[in-house]
């Protein structure tokens, strides 16, 4: 559930504090022309993120700066039991995905999310066999996945079930993850089942989570990650999104921290662009349990593009083995904090 | 002077075309409420780009997306010769620079940039000791060049005197690298004073210019790159600002095209992260002339923290030596593109 903090632009692109809002000039909301919706007609609350001709992205996650893109038709809008789901035609990023008010996806710039955090964890290791991915109700993530042919089970847990129908319907080169038969999709709260999986089950574990405000809170706090490194087998990885180095370095101090007590093995941060994130980069945790050494910086594994569970989904169109080791460089200020915390 | 393509906003922190205005609410420009300023008030055209609260980026170059940040307060607005200067407080990345309604700078990402488009040449070469800038005029890069205890002279050519003067009124921390002594300013055309430049004159030249919608459009050009060789000794090094590879791939592939017919040496594409500028992300063409080779990858200088030339204008927040080599690895997409160019 979005905490009320996450407030949605009601009259203007960017939302202005209320106490700016009281020496406006008096437009309202009532008075914006409204935009042709063919989904849920009956979620004003939703709707109001939309103004004519344009989406906003406000969140006291980002304060003082917001993102906008210029809306061609909104498709779908939606009000699961968790959240806000949108999904809107833009004029230059394809399609969009928005979960309270905050880009989860569009299709021109996702390759970058999705190639990253699965691919950083997974080529990393040797013939990763069982893989668990939390969140990532869009199918991305799967989709990744399954370009890797040593895997031969995929369980992926996601708490609003909205997320995963929304994505199937408008995001059909997204959803094409769920299409592969290893994987198994379970409609849950993730940190319940990382808790009840068996010691050891997985090689490695993906947190394709959204920002811990929301109902991804739980996922950045320790005792999910200690969830995390019991379900991993020894030398298992685990891959969580881990926000900005721009904007949110007292987040990732947090969880390097919190990461350093409980993985064992190597703790690394990397990072990666995303020009529809804020910031436009966005972080990911790196951990390894105790047990065989991982050199997360140098692959040891590779995709094969010619190999048949590879090759029907298209070629990669972001990550190669020199960006994987670029992804661990970090800029000084960033460096300083993370490498403090890490040793 | 900007071309009449760059619209700035006047009635929304995001510009709706002329069609959709017409079925707009109504609510023009004159009903929004004013912002106080201390700079020109009599620059209605660069006030329009201010609405109440919020600075939004407006530009043909990332059409359907627009990035705003909130204000506190307007400082400065100005027209120049050459387009509109305009500097602000904002309320989370410090003080901005504008011109042309395009953010050329904030206190908070500017490290990332200027950091990177100095020390990425100057780095790749032993004892820099001649270097030129073109453009650049609020001070930045020469702050960076002025690290390098090598270098002898510094000439900076920057068409707009506005710019230096605004900068060095606003941006004192940026601007700081004019107080060097072994920087020569100079006002007028880059293009033009390269052009005079005796022949194998420069170690080093960095083009730190705006987009190719504008005054820096010649510098985009193919008979500047071939000034800008003439004016290199052999095995001299160019470092110029080379846009977005999530937006402009066309743009990179005309420089690179022409850099591999002019520049004998080697032809490079780098990037770095920069916040405030579109995708977030901004390009370098990194190359030499015929001569002693240079691997820009592998940077073969050093900066001494401790020098005296150095430790006045505190440590590097952004650049180290890994960061160097990581910013010429591409994502894939890029990297064919870019590479296919190349060969």
């Amino acid at each position: 559930m979005a905490e009320e903090g996450v407030s949605i632009s009601t009259d203007s692109p960017v939302k202005r504090p209320r106490e700016e809002e009281e020496h406006s000039n008096g437009v309202s909301a009532s008075t914006l022309s409204s935009i042709e919706l063919e989904g849920n007609k009956e979620q004003p609350d939703c709707i109001s993120s939309v103004i004519p001709g344009w989406f906003s992205e406000i969140s006291p996650m980002w304060p003082g700066e917001a993102h906008s893109l210029k809306v061609e038709k909104v498709l779908f809008q939606g009000k699961s039991e968790y959240q806000n789901v949108m999904v809107f035609q833009s004029s230059t990023y394809g399609k969009v995905l928005v979960l309270d008010g905050v880009i989860q996806l569009t299709e021109r710039d996702e390759c970058a999310y999705q190639e990253m955090i699965t691919h950083l964890p997974l080529c990393s290791i040797s013939n990763p066999k069982k893989v668990m991915v939390i969140g990532g109700g869009d199918g991305g993530v799967l989709r990744e996945v399954s370009r890797h042919s040593s895997v031969e089970h995929i369980d992926i847990c996601e708490i609003d079930k909205m997320v995963v129908d929304v994505s199937k319907q408008y995001f059909p080169e997204v959803a094409v993850g769920y299409e592969d038969p290893r994987v198994n999709l379970h409609i849950g709260d993730g940190v319940a089942f990382l808790k009840a999986a068996p010691e050891g089950t997985y090689d490695a574990i993906i947190v394709d989570s959204s920002d811990p405000i929301g109902p991804a809170q739980e996922l950045f706090e320790k005792p999910f990650f200690e969830s995390v490194a019991k379900a991993l087998r020894p030398g298992g990885v685990v891959c969580t999104q881990a926000e900005s180095i721009w904007l949110h370095m007292h987040i990732i101090e947090d969880i390097v921290t919190n990461c350093r007590q409980i993985f064992k093995g190597s703790v690394n941060y990397a990072w990666t662009t995303v020009p529809t994130y804020p910031s436009g980069v966005i972080g990911f945790m790196l951990c390894s349990t105790e047990g065989p050494p991982v050199d997360f910086k140098h692959p040891v594994n590779s995709i094969d593009a010619n190999d048949s569970h590879n090759k029907s989904k298209g070629p990669l169109k972001f990550y190669n083995p020199e960006i994987h080791t670029a992804a661990f460089c970090l800029p000084s200020f960033a460096k300083k904090v993370i490498e403090r915390k890490s040793n």
